[in-house]
Parts: C-alpha cells; sequence; structure tokens
C-alpha cells in the first residue's frame, strides 16, 4: 500500500518504515472533501449579547458568536473544519476574491419549532447546489453529506442565536472564496469555505404585502451559456445598480426579462412563479424552466413545484413564458396570480408591474391573515406560505425538516 | 455660509460659533472625492528584497513593499489616501465584496525607459474606466484627476521596483470591493479603494509565440444589458472554468462569441482583431465595436486604433464581425492577421481558431525579430508592438506616455 494511502486511510499517526507521521503533516495527502469527524471546536468564552427579536433586527447585520472555517489548498487540498470564535478574515490584497470573484454562496435558515425542536429545511439542496457552484467557478468541490452534517453541528452550536418567535429565523450564510495571493486570471490555488449566521425576523412583520415590479428588457441578469443558473457572487453585484433604478422609479423589485421575446426569469432574487388558467380554463401554474441555465434552480421553486403536484387538480408546468402571455392572460381575466419565492420570504405576491411604458395592474389580492389556519379558499401563493411555514415550525411533519437538535 | 460647506472648504480647523472643529471628526461633510493633497505616507523601515529580474519573475505573484488605500463610507464620503506597507486586509466575514462581487480593478503598467525615466501609459484612461466600472456596480466614484496623481506618487514611492530591463515593467492594480459586513444584497454603505504593485517579465521572453483559440459558441463572456463594458470582478470569475476547457482540449485561450451569428468579442481577457482586406482590396483593421456595451474599452486597444488611423492607409472599423465572415475572408486569401491586444502582452498573434469542429488555420506568422528596429514590412500587430514598446521605454517621443519620475 503507497504511503499516500495509507495516510489517507487513517486519521491518526500511522507507522511507516518504522517513523511514525502525523497526519496533516508534509506527507499529508490531497484531500478530495473534508470531513465532519474531523470538526474542531474552540468556542467563546465572551458570547455576545444576543439582541432583542423585534422590529429592529435587520437583516444580515447581526452575526452570532461562532463561525465554521474550512481551508483548502491544490496540494493538500480540504483541511479540518474548525467551528470558532467570529473574527475577520486576514486577506491578502491580491487575493483573487477580491479581483475576479472567485466566490460563491448558499442561503438557508434554522427554524424553532412550536415544539422548541431546532430545524433546517432541505440542507442537503443547498449543500448540493453550493458543491454545483463551485465546480462552475473552478473552486473545489467535496462531499455533500459532510458539508450537510458541519452545518447541523454549526447550528446547534449557535442554538441560543435561533430566535424561538413566530416568523423569526436564524439565516445560515456558507459561503467559499479563492484566497491565492496572485493576479493572473486563474484557478485558486487556496480557498477558504466558511459558515457564517445572523438572526432574521419576519419577511412581512406587518402582514404579506405585494410588491411592485420594474419589468425592463434593456438589463439582463443571465443569459444562456453563462453561469446564473450558480449562486456565484459574479450574478449579484451587477443587479445592485438595476434594483437602485427600480426603486428611484417607484419599483420595489426588478423582473428579470430575457431575449426579444421578453421572456419572464425572476424577480428581485427570487425565482418567479405565474398562475393562471390556460385557454381551456385548467388552471396552470408556471415557473421558467431550467433548461437554459439562465435561472437559480431554487430550494423553495422545487418544493412549491413539488407541493402543487402533490395538489392534484393544478398543471404544474416548469417551461418558457413571456411578458406577451402574461398580458393576454390579464386581458382575458384568466390570470389568478403572480408571486417570488425564495428563502428570505417564502413567497411574495405581486401586484403591480411596469412594462413598455404602462403599468399592469394584476388581480387584487384580498387582505391576508397570515396566523389564520390554512383555508381553502386562500390564494395559492399563501397556501404555499402556510404550508411551508407549519413544516419549518415543525406544525406539520415533514421530510423536508430535518430536527437539528433541541432549543 | 452653513457649516458643512465650511469644513468642506477648509481642510484644516474651522472656528464656527467661536469653537474650533477638527476635519475628520464628527461634523466633517460627504466628501464626493478623495484629494491627492492629503494623501499621508507611512513608508516601511524593513523593505524586502527586490527579486531577481528573470525568468522566475512569474505575473502577480511578487508584490512590493506598499500599498495605497482610501476608504469610503456613505456617511463622511472618500477619506485621506494613504501609502503604508504591503499588509492583509482585515475583512469581515459579512463584507459585501465577498458575497455579491461589488468589486472592479484595473491594470497598467511602469516602464524604466531607456533613458532611466519611469513613465506610465495613459493612465488617466485607465482612472476613467476605473470610475465607470464603480459607477455600474454601485461603488462610489471619485476625481479621476486626483486617482491620477495618487498613482504617479505611488509609482513614484516603489520605483526601485520597477525593473530596468528591456521588457520588464510594474504592473499596477488599482481595485474596489465593497466592505460593508451586511448580508443584504444592495449597495455597499463601506468601500475601499487600494492599488497594489508587482514587478513582472517580458510576455514573450523567448519571442512573440502565437496563440491558438477555442472558439465555442456555447460559452458567453457577456451580454447586452449586462456588464461586460466594465473591468468588474465578476466578468472574470466565471470565465476560468471555460478557460480551463480550452487548455485541457489543447488551445492557449478562448475566443469568445455572441449569438447565433457566432460574432466575434473577445480572446481570453484580450480585445481581438481583424486585419484584411475587404472585398475591394482595401485593408481593413476590424475590432468590435463597444456600443452593443459587451466589449472592454480597452487602453491598447483605443491606442491601436488611433495608431492605424495615423497610418492613412488602413481602413479602421468599429464593427460587428462573425466567424462566417472570417472563415470567408480565410478561404479567399483575404485575411492578413488575426490578434488580440491588451495590457499584458500589447499584442498577440493567433495561429489558429478551433470552430465547429475544426481547426483554421490562419496564414503563417513569419519569424519575429522583436529587438529588431521596425521595418516597413513587418506585420501589422508588431508594427504596434514596436511603437508601443517604443513609447513605454522612451524611445518615441509621445503625449501617451507620462513621466513619474527619475528611476
Amino acid at each position: 500500500m503507497a504511503l499516500h494511502t495509507l495516510l489517507h486511510k487513517s486519521r491518526y499517526s500511522v507507522s511507516v518504515c518504522g517513523l511514525f507521521i502525523k497526519r496533516g503533516l508534509a506527507h499529508r495527502s490531497y484531500q478530495e472533501t473534508f470531513r465532519f469527524v474531523d470538526l474542531q471546536e474552540s468556542l467563546t468564552k465572551y458570547p455576545k449579547l444576543i439582541p432583542p427579536n423585534d422590529d429592529s433586527l435587520k437583516f444580515g447585520k447581526v452575526m452570532t458568536d461562532h463561525m465554521l472555517e474550512v481551508p483548502w489548498n491544490n496540494v493538500t487540498g480540504w483541511g479540518s473544519p474548525t467551528i470558532s470564535p467570529y473574527h475577520p478574515l486576514p486577506l491578502d490584497p491580491a487575493a483573487k476574491c477580491l479581483h475576479y470573484a472567485l466566490e460563491l454562496f448558499e442561503g438557508t435558515k434554522a427554524y424553532c419549532g412550536d415544539d422548541k425542536k431546532i430545524r433546517m429545511f432541505r440542507p442537503t439542496d443547498n449543500c448540493q447546489r453550493m458543491h454545483d457552484s463551485a465546480a462552475r467557478i473552478a473552486l473545489p468541490t467535496f462531499d455533500i453529506e459532510e458539508l450537510r452534517l458541519c452545518l447541523h453541528r454549526f447550528v446547534e452550536v449557535e442554538k441560543n442565536w435561533v430566535p424561538d418567535q413566530p416568523g423569526f429565523s436564524l439565516y445560515i450564510r456558507p459561503t467559499m472564496i479563492g484566497t491565492e495571493p496572485s493576479l493572473g486570471v486563474d484557478q485558486s490555488a487556496e480557498a477558504l469555505l466558511y459558515v457564517i449566521a445572523s438572526p432574521v425576523g419576519p419577511y412581512f412583520p406587518t402582514g404579506m404585502k405585494p410588491v411592485s415590479l420594474l419589468a425592463d428588457p434593456k438589463y439582463v441578469r443571465a443569459w444562456p451559456g453563462g453561469s446564473g443558473n450558480c449562486k456565484l457572487g459574479s450574478n449579484y453585484g451587477p443587479t445592485v445598480m438595476i434594483q437602485k433604478e427600480a426603486v428611484s422609479k417607484g419599483y420595489q423589485q426588478v423582473l428579470w426579462l430575457f431575449g426579444e421575446e421578453h421572456y419572464i426569469t425572476e424577480c428581485g432574487t427570487m425565482n418567479m412563479f405565474v398562475y393562471l388558467k390556460d385557454s381551456q380554463g385548467q388552471a396552470e401554474l408556471v415557473t421558467p424552466p431550467l433548461s437554459q441555465g439562465t435561472i437559480l434552480p431554487g430550494v423553495v421553486r422545487r418544493s412549491l413545484l413539488e407541493l402543487a403536484e402533490s395538489f392534484g387538480n393544478i398543471k404544474v408546468s416548469q417551461r418558457p413564458i413571456t411578458m406577451a402571455e402574461l398580458v393576454q392572460a390579464l386581458n382575458d381575466n384568466r390570470l389568478i396570480e403572480c408571486f417570488g419565492a425564495g428563502t428570505a420570504c417564502v413567497v411574495c405576491p405581486v401586484e403591480k408591474i411596469f412594462y413598455k411604458g404602462e403599468e399592469l395592474l394584476l388581480p387584487p389580492i384580498p387582505k391576508l391573515d397570515l396566523s389564520a389556519p390554512a383555508h381553502s379558499a386562500d390564494p395559492l401563493f399563501l397556501k404555499f406560505y402556510k404550508i411551508l411555514n407549519d413544516i419549518y415550525y415543525g406544525r406539520q411533519a415533514s421530510s423536508w425538516a430535518e430536527i437539528v437538535c433541541d432549543a
């Protein structure tokens, strides 16, 4: 058995030619993945005061006490995961992530259930997407199950930071950056995977408010042959200026269109859903397909498609849909609802769209009581909202919600 | 005169209502730009050993002793520029640049001339493009003349790092990153402009070698309505994997195509030029136009267009050009040369292009003597190369080359 194989097989010291060699030293073989069993913890002696869970809690501003980190380099591969006190990253000014956007991220949440158990929602999906994003941006991949186990433990360590009020959650932000200090436009020889977390309040603190969208085909978020189907930093930076323009024109989000046909793609940082009656009067839920590589494969997107299929009475379509089709359905009184879907809001109904110089007023949305029990007359987006929240908070048993620990 | 105007007008302390208030403290007004006159220097007492200027010098790996930094925030605006010893940047793990690619860069060079004067090439163009990139990615803008003056001084401080061998130079990397620690996809409330530098060897140490290109329309670098005309990190990260694929297939660079017509756009990280005889037999230099917003407005690109115009006998065209037109010209024996152009290489001739399953062999390139004086029989790209190098190294007087200081 070759030395590197021997070293690979044992996580402790091995004897080679009578010499004991510690793993992690010079002769260590390349590690294709990090491993949960190698996780080391060095927890803070000075925990921060956890801020009150009220309206003052702004998204992504307050971080928890700790962070999870796993270093990588192209010689020894992945190192051991560590959980240690939240701290600045001392990056070389030439680090590739600061120049060429060799970076990616994920977003998921942990919820404190009515039963005081802490759950995560389909974390394997986030781990898989993080893996796929890494492959696309030439950062290192890993065994997604190892990341899932590390995330579970990280949430357990930070469990006091998972708010126990309704609608609150702990937002979890896995990130990977290329850290090699070198100015060539090339793969990074060093990288860091890290995970931070931030307690967040309800997206709709005063009831679900529909949003207005600016749909201007001159702005394009993603295109075939690009990387719009991965959660890369590079897909987000260039949208900030467009989002500012939407706000300056009185709209809350951008509806991203594509091509001369003005295909509907995404809305803000959410997947887009259109619920309409087709020409035969059949209720159809439409969301753009993943096949062009321009749509982020959202975890909520997938969940809504699976839920809608399970209802049995809705035609569920992942197919291209143009603004012209939406306008036609609106004019024919066949448009039922439009809504965005994502981890932050779950679902977010749309009330109007500015398109080609005019405001399209979508069907009015009834006053919504988010805390009322599900009702058969609820709009579809509200059904989705209530079902997913019931799963997040443990009121409805589901294999999608993984119990992490007791609160 | 309002307090903030008073404070704005004086760089020292001012008396307001009988109280002296120091600028830079709480009452400081918003600074729209940083200023060269505010530059502070704290130089190293322990300069590094400057590496030998030989083949061992790899691009962008060794950094000089110092860095220039200017902080910004959305309350007080720009702070004072400082030049201090090169040091790690302690970034918060939630810094927006690490998640959403709120980052941009520039690349320019300083040359030590045959007359032992140090020159920069058209730095105002780089400062203008950096300004425009900042506006596109919602980072703060500034007075470009102030940046030009700061760059001059930074190069003067690092003048011992400007190699004095032929073909060598000091590569200068202005960078800007959004540093606010906050996970919302939004404009950064804090930013850092910084400049680092790295001595680099000749791009063609053993004579100018033509490159081979992979032209596969399934990969797309930029799109109208995107941000391909700005020097943003987000335009580079997603190309790394494609470049790796080109290399794995035996090609050195990617020729980026666009659209069903297979328009030629850029090549690697260079602008692309095609030199051909049109159907009337007139020599025409073609490079794709900036009008679609998909082409980086290169400083060398602009210089070559201006030089070609000055020759008087070449038709100079910024117009769309397809692969079909290139292939037709090649088949008609009307294709003269193809080359990339950029700060790193100046010009880089192309010998073959893999396209639609076959290798297009471009007209053979004669053996090139880069050190020989310009000759009327030189290929066009070699004329450009020699003229620009003569300007860089002070052998030909030009307003494009700004003298920074004596070596």
